[in-house]
């Protein structure tokens, strides 16, 4: 028996029961934070581990701390389908985020199982143990040690109450000696496939539940910091200022304009401050953050390009100095065309319409498209798609939908 | 003998030197913050009071704390040309501001008094106590009190220590009971002119040392918080997102376009920032100030109900909710022309231009003109223009050449 038609509202009502009670799992009340290896972590770790088992899986951890669910295949040792995500959140977070890619799998293992029902290839379901990047200012820690790309360097990395990476590991029995047997020998590996809410409000505007991700999208970002120069806001006429924050705020309507109609391109001015401003000061300093993602590169490096000439012409004209320091850059990741094509064939066999999209977050299937081949199903959330936030919130029904696509993507998986 | 050519280079040197001596009395290190009724204030008090009794005046202090030195006419109880400015600064301020306008007519009737010379009228000059509102935040305590527009609530006013202005003052030997008689009748008084630096480019930038002010200007304040929606920075469409600091950018720019190229007309977002504002988050709220200020009232008038206008559309266009408060309204202040001739001409007399321009700041002759025409003599400043900081800077040829003219403008002073 498959997670089916028939058996597909117990599937989605399971993922989501899981989803609610997961969320108990956080070191801070009333809101769920769970930061990689806290103390809810470890219970987080430990339930999924608990339902995997359940569901008919053998269990292990590797040295990061992924919990990893193996169900055989026909033949033992059979290379694997890997699926997954991460089971850390940001602060304040929602249950979904990342959660929903382990529990989805999870629920159509147990329904497999149940019907003793094998493929003539292993599946194994990841929790990632860290992608956020949270207390240790380092993203993807799970799945970069699954790709065998996991950077030494960030071991160093301290909390915020000052242990490094290292001893906050050892002392829960992860060694970073071992890290590199984290790593999938790629010829064991068949494809990684991550389930994940689309944490945005493409899919909730075209009313479809499903979508099929093209590409991760990459990112730009900079901090800038303009120098003008400050003055009493009644005294110096309009044309003898250097105003630093309409210098920034004329910079932020550009990148707005820049991004706007190209389709997979996003410009953002996250932060802007003008830091000690008062009402009858003309400011004297404007700080702000650009970010500016794009499915393909050549997208994003064109704006990017265009966005620091304006940049330059902005300041020059205004007599403003500009410091700018890029903070980020990541290529884009393409989610495999065969896959992309399996997925949307499982969602169209229910009749419904599969949108393709870029993925503007990262995700762990980034890390893995170092080893494999990868693609992503994203899924519907509610509240205007947001995410990172109490508010994200997402439908049993859409689980559900989610679930039988999955489960006949696997179906029907070839490579 | 008066401060004239001869004798102009020692009283410049004068007033600077005692600018320099003045500004040590601060309760700060390092820097000049000399707020209402602290030891520094106090001191400084005493500091100009053993000045103006050295210069030939009789001096009193009135219970709002004001320092009064009279240099009598002619004639016993004769009417009197007022003049002076403020000797509290703001926290990290310059020297000169206020404090100009009290040591530059100390110098001129040290001379006077030297020379013998008396004139039909008497001459008071007062140190006002407080003007720039630092402490207890309420503004022209001094001004106020001596036109008797001292505003009574504002004794309930707390400091940073949760002391009351009213015990703060008792603590000091002022009370609040006898603040009624700091009042000047008006048929005592001739007329109020106050010396001040320009704190503003203007002077500088066209080379001339002196300017008659026209009016002090009005304003219109306003803080304005602007609500969208957060989102991903990486997930949300452009045409998808109600981002908060976009929606404040394009306000922002159109004040800035506004307010330009209307002379003596000046709008300003001091104050600009997204709360929280993180590089990968869409803003949800951003939050800004609004200063709007002109030497005529329907000028700024005209421009606040423009940009509430556009603040309306962009608003409505955007998606965004709008909420705004007006925090601060005054009427400008204009200065009487009879008074503004004759300073002019005090100032052609040395060969100078005299240029008439507004003064976008607020001065202690805006509460004088309650009870008497005034008049404001500017003096140039350095460094572009900066004030309210410690690169606050004048010349010492400038202060002579000021009160070579305001020594010229009382000897010809006719009402």
């Amino acid at each position: 028996m498959n997670c089916n038609t028939e058996t597909q509202t117990a599937c989605g009502d399971q993922i989501m029961r899981w989803a609610d009670e997961l969320a108990q799992f956080s070191e801070a009340p009333d809101m769920l934070t769970r930061t990689y290896l806290t103390s809810a972590h470890h219970g987080a770790a430990a339930q999924l581990a608990e339902w995997m088992c359940a569901a008919g899986m053998s269990v292990r951890r590797d040295m990061a701390g992924n919990v990893i669910g193996r169900y055989e295949g026909l033949t033992a040792d059979a290379p694997a389908l890997l699926t997954g995500s991460h089971f850390d959140t940001v602060r304040n977070g929602g249950k979904y985020d990342g959660n929903l890619g382990i529990l989805l799998p999870i629920a159509c293992v147990q329904q497999w199982h149940a019907a003793g029902k094998r493929f003539p290839f292993a599946i194994e379901v990841i929790g990632f143990a860290e992608e956020e990047g949270v207390r240790f200012k380092a993203t993807l820690l799970g799945s970069r040690a699954a790709a065998g790309t996991f950077d030494l360097a960030v071991l160093d990395n301290l909390d915020e109450a000052g242990q490094s990476m290292r001893d906050v590991m050892a002392a829960s029995g992860f060694h970073a000696a071992g890290l590199g047997k984290a790593a999938y020998a790629p010829e064991t590996v068949l494809a990684f496939i991550e389930v994940h809410i689309e944490q945005g409000p493409v899919l909730l505007n075209q009313q479809l539940p499903l979508g099929v991700v093209t590409a991760i999208s990459g990112a730009s970002r900079f901090m800038v910091e303009i120098e003008g120069l400050a003055g009493h806001a009644g005294t110096v006429p309009m044309d003898m200022r250097r105003d630093a924050a309409m210098a920034a705020a004329e910079i932020g309507l550009y990148i707005e304009q820049r991004c706007h109609g190209t389709r997979g391109l996003v410009g953002t001015v996250g932060q802007f401050n003008v830091p000690n401003g008062a009402a009858n000061v003309v400011p004297g300093k404007a700080v702000f953050s650009i970010d500016i993602r794009a499915e393909q590169d050549e997208t994003r490096q064109a704006a990017v390009a265009d966005v620091l000439d304006r940049i330059e012409q902005i300041s020059q004209r205004r007599n403003v100095a500009v410091r700018s320091r890029k903070t980020h850059e990541a290529s884009s990741v393409p989610c495999a065309p065969w896959l992309q094509q399996q997925l949307a064939a499982a969602i169209e066999s229910s009749g419904l319409s599969a949108r393709r999209l870029p993925s503007g977050a990262g995700h762990d299937a980034m890390a893995m498209a170092a080893i494999t081949d990868v693609a992503m199903l994203f899924v519907r959330c509610g509240n205007g798609g947001i995410s990172h936030h109490p508010d994200e919130i997402m439908t049993a029904g859409d689980a559900a939908l989610a679930a039988l696509a999955f489960s006949r993507f696997v179906d029907n998986f070839k490579r």
